[in-house]
């Protein structure tokens, strides 16, 4: 199966009347502003002010605005200048269901946080009832398909760094013929020095993001600056599908580059003999450039961990959380045999991982720490999936995306010098730039025209709104993005 | 210099009247109970319950009792089962100001946590001037001396695997002759095959604990569980000073082990010259065992540090916030030339460290991360922060410490056969059980009794309680602990 084509097909049709919008069952939120307002240059002084003193004292040079946290309202964001953004980046895609959305403020101001109020726990040693409300509910009711269990910890690098923890103490104990550590194992650990696990891998792809502590970004493949400085384990890479939009035009070739990733991931397990714990991969590569693979690719890469044993990691920290048209970026593959782990942070408020029973370590205390999450991010994120549930979110990201998709689509065919390859699942979109200098002319303009958004890779532009991003907001971005096109054309 | 005796010296008055106990400034928490009542065998049978329930879905092996989060107050934990605990352990060191203090629940139900309700930001990219408040006031107001810069992350863990990185950034640029990297590092980098930074080391003490994402984790080395079956870098160690206690008795062995460690640590810096980027050290060696080093040796490490150009790290996640009578424990070594970073968490409520500005790197986007903290627990931070100034809870901590501490030492007096080593600084205090098993009875019998405790290293108590805890608990602790020595003796 090729990837399901989530949007119209290629067309021109990106500015149409209210009236011919798409409809969505998400309902509008109530006293979300009506448009963009820009009443300053973007950032502006109160921003460049509070950019002064912040700096004294933090690293603020990578501040976009300072944000008025409370007026910021659904799909906009108020600046500190009083500037209405629409606001197309979430975050780093970290915002669900808009800013304040009603509900979730009546949520707070109804008590239903206070048992989180007076202190934070260590939730491995005493957490609260409420605490197992949440995860035997509403994370049991997320959870993806054949993963019963769960841990939490408190970001994407976090949840990254103990999947594969999990992964490794399960082909340890595999090597060892079902047993657990020796004493010579536990001596040689307090050395950093074991033979065998000095010895493990873990396999991820050319382009990927998997965070920046150093077991992490030893993962990570998207960009030097993450890296360079830093020691990293020497673990092997595999290049990812170069796919490129539409893909009618372009099954040939996708269909090779495909095949390409495939042969040159079995030949690294084939090199690595009895020493990869893991394949890690994005269903959607978000920081290193919005690159795209097709459900088949996942699903032969699925098969081809399980055939050399090991452990088949869905990092959904970016794409989990509904916005690519399903909550988990990976159920669209269609796999009979589910991954053993599936990694989620930023929409889900804390980080974490599902994964099946046997990558659950027999022994207590192994995937471990202090916080292991944060109870009041996790009671949030309970009230954050009722609303998804109850205002069809997931559906609105489908048909809303389906109409960005289709309106990128009709951009790059009406500015074919500026944009291209036009994709994207959901609202879980992009578009590349000419070049690095007109993804940087357009970033710009979006910003100077009030809205909110954020490279990836080094030409692409990244789409990566709340789930409460409907067709009018659509529309709206699309015009202040056809002017860019116009001025850099 | 010697340690700070920060106690009356050794003695054999633990119990006295309540009129005998020392004063200190801080108030008493209004409603917080007068005593440990115990109703149900603990863990109890709702306890049980929940962890059944709980255990299908999360690893709930670990788990003390289930805590009635609203119930629970000041230094005492109410778990479901309606037996109320003193707390000695803090939820693993993170409860500052005890369970839900009513001056934090005004603040919360006041309104001050309102900006915050909405979403959880990106620090990095559209913080709001709140945020610029609270870095700016009440988190240069604990500043440590010397130390101008904040970066905030999430966890312990991540706050050492960025001071690390911090680290590495400085080496590397001196190795460069003050230059950032070539395209030869860049591309490098990107195969995980950087020559010169994969041959940076960073050293840490034997017994310390660090955290368990894999950078940090090469740095643990107190418990081989921590460490089995996971890749490590290839870092040394150096071994911790096998102090004795009490100190006027060991004073000579003492320093012949201080100078022991010193001559270890000062060889592995000559054995990798140009490669060491940091020594990283725990104030006290809050879970290897609660090992105690002179204000001496401090002093004579940060010379070393200094001497080699490698950061001085004083791993400050468990020592932070109050509770050894100074807000930082390095305070008390008093350095003229202050540890280059010093990391936090746990009782700060998020992760972060406090370093020069050289430790600053020059690019942006090179210590960065998604969420960046959470401005909801620092914002509660920084009532927390206002509290203990108003309440003057450092300087009880340090009244109460001394008076713990003593006590303590009158038991190991009176129990020769059962405790020893007796030792602290304010509150953070331990005292060694026989061997492990002893020490496993004893926490038993503290469990069983109403106490919640811990161990430290394999056969150390570690007393972990928040900042109000006064005289009045120590002495009920202290009862405790006495009727588990005579079960015991």
């Amino acid at each position: 199966m090729w990837i399901e084509p989530c949007h119209g097909g290629v067309g021109s049709r990106t500015m149409r009347s209210m009236s011919d919008l798409p409809k969505t069952p998400a309902p509008a939120i109530p006293g979300e502003p009506e448009r963009i307002s820009v009443k300053t240059p973007i950032p502006g002084p109160r921003t460049e002010e509070l950019r002064r003193r912040h700096g004294a004292v933090q690293d603020a040079r990578t501040v976009h605005v300072y944000q008025d946290a409370k007026r910021s309202l659904g799909n906009y964001l108020v600046d500190v200048d009083g500037n209405v953004i629409l606001d197309v980046y979430g975050h780093i895609a970290c915002v669900p269901i808009g800013y304040n959305h009603p509900d979730l403020l009546a949520a707070w101001k109804g008590g239903r946080f206070d048992w989180c109020a007076g202190y934070r726990p260590a939730l491995g040693i005493a957490p609260s009832p409420e605490w197992v409300d949440i995860v035997t509910g509403a994370m049991a009711r997320i959870a993806p398909k054949g993963l019963p269990r769960l841990v939490t910890v408190t970001t994407g690098a976090e949840a990254v760094e103990n999947a594969i923890k999990a992964a490794f103490v399960l082909l340890a104990r595999r090597r060892r013929g079902g047993k657990g550590p020796t004493d010579a194992d536990l001596a040689d650990s307090m050395r950093n020095d074991q033979a065998m696990a000095n010895g493990f891998k873990v396999i991820s792809f050319q382009g990927s993001f998997h965070g920046r502590t150093l077991g992490a970004l030893s993962l990570t493949r998207s960009k030097a600056i993450h890296k360079v400085d830093f020691p990293a384990f020497a673990w092997p890479t595999v290049p990812f599908p170069a796919n490129r939009f539409p893909l009618a035009e372009h099954a040939e070739s996708n269909r090779a580059t495909e095949a390409r990733s495939l042969e040159a991931a079995e030949a690294v397990f084939k090199a690595n003999p009895d020493n990869v714990a893991a394949i890690i991969v994005e269903p959607i590569q978000g920081e290193g450039g919005d690159c795209h693979a097709s459900h088949d690719f996942f699903r032969s890469l699925r098969k081809m961990a399980r055939a050399h044993g090991a452990a088949f990691i869905a990092d959904e920290v970016q794409t989990s959380g509904g916005s690519t048209g399903t909550f988990w970026a990976h159920e669209a593959w269609g796999l009979d045999d589910p991954p053993d782990i599936v990694t989620f942070s930023k929409k889900l408020q804390i980080g974490g991982y599902y994964c099946r029973e046997e990558l659950f370590p027999a022994e207590p205390l192994r995937i471990f720490n202090t916080f292991l999450g944060d109870p009041l991010r996790l009671a949030q994120l309970e009230v954050i999936v009722e609303i998804m549930e109850r205002d069809r979110l997931i559906e609105n990201a489908r048909i809303t995306g389906d109409f960005l998709v289709n309106s990128l689509e009709g951009l790059a065919a009406r500015y074919p010098g500026v944009l291209s390859n036009a994709r994207g699942r959901g609202t879980f979109a992009a578009v590349d730039a000419r070049d690095p200098a007109t993804q940087a002319k357009i970033l710009e303009h979006l910003r100077l025209a009030g809205v909110e958004g954020g490279g990836s890779g080094t030409r692409s532009l990244r789409f990566r709104p709340a789930n409460v991003f409907l067709p009018r907001h659509v529309a709206e971005a699309i015009g202040v993005l056809e002017d860019a096109c116009k001025k850099v054309a």
